[in-house]
């Protein structure tokens, strides 16, 4: 593992990218029986005011909210596995370590709860995010990959379809653009990814 | 620049990263004018068939399609840069050097055409790409980012609406959700390159 970042000082520096606009990465937390759930999370760039660190929502009372909630920590995982962002959004992921080994860059950060509201029903919690160590495992050339990014979208539809506020008929089209766009782009790692997706989500069955 | 690979032997590794499915990457070939002319082009990892290369396409009778054919050769480059990937795919741009500047690597490839075929009154050109030199210029922390695909899947809608074998209601209907993904979730780059893509395009006039 290489460029440990840890230390004193303003947590800003030891997040291991620049960050910009909104980065899906993979979160893991300490839940009740001591072992860490690994889950989707959106992380939103620092806006501009000075001194300002990222932050995450987080939607319902899910396992991820009650793990910050209880601990005020976890670890933000930077990641391209397609079939880890698959397991991670839609089904339970646990192991005794925080560290995910799919991981490219993992943040180990502090949570603080700095906004609650209720939308559509349903309780979204905004979060700070400030980074207290960071490691960079692995670094790759910048690639733009449809099929990787298919998996995201399809998996961000799927964890939308037992959500009132969204029509199902359209997730259940963008299922399918998505899904033959990853038959098509994707290599093995992003088959494995769909396969997985339609084993958890079902969404085949429709017109069966 | 780090990394620079060649010499003799296969070209199978000198590409600066392994290849699986489809990688969405921006090829510069030189035009009868001396000057680099940037593209987008698909590069298809090479089938399990021993030693042999990835692939690409061209449609039609293109700038990239009329160079490989005349200098048998160009320079592909990997980006997550959306600006540079919707310049390349929807506007001419040309440079003298072949090398991009916001490129993270760059695989200067000989070409050779494979296959042709005629598919709904286009002429689909395929190319076997052999590696010949190679340089990686930087690697980052791989992630997911919703904001750059979705400038990509934009760009690829976009570049079907002049083509009758796509439906143009279905393909606005994508340009609408990939913009407001763009905007969502995408930081300054990723708005500068959407900006850009409804310049070119003018998607937003549909309704005007």
């Amino acid at each position: 593992m290489s460029g440990e970042r840890s230390g004193a000082g303003d947590g800003a520096d030891k997040w291991p990218l620049d960050l910009e606009g909104v980065t899906e990465t993979v979160v893991t937390t300490r839940g009740p029986n001591g072992r860490w759930n690994a889950a989707a999370l959106g992380v939103h760039a620092p806006t501009s005011e000075e001194g300002a660190a990222p932050t995450a929502r987080t939607f319902g009372n899910t396992r991820t909210r009650r793990n910050f909630a209880r601990e005020a920590g976890g670890y933000v995982h930077f990641t391209d596995d397609p079939l880890l962002f698959v397991e991670a959004a839609l089904s339970v992921r646990e192991q005794d370590d925080p560290v995910l080994p799919e991981t490219g860059a993992w943040v180990r950060v502090d949570v603080e709860r700095v906004d609650a509201e209720t939308s559509d029903g349903t309780r979204v919690e905004t979060w700070s995010l400030d980074a207290a160590e960071s490691a960079v495992v692995e670094e790759q050339v910048p690639r733009f990959d449809r099929g990787r990014a298919a998996v995201v979208e399809a998996t961000v539809a799927a964890s939308r379809l037992d959500v009132p506020a969204f029509d199902t008929e359209t997730l259940h089209e963008r299922l399918d653009f998505f899904g033959e766009t990853a038959r098509t782009c994707g290599g093995a790692r992003v088959h494995e990814a769909l396969d997985r997706l339609q084993e958890l989500v079902s969404w085949r069955d429709r017109g069966e």
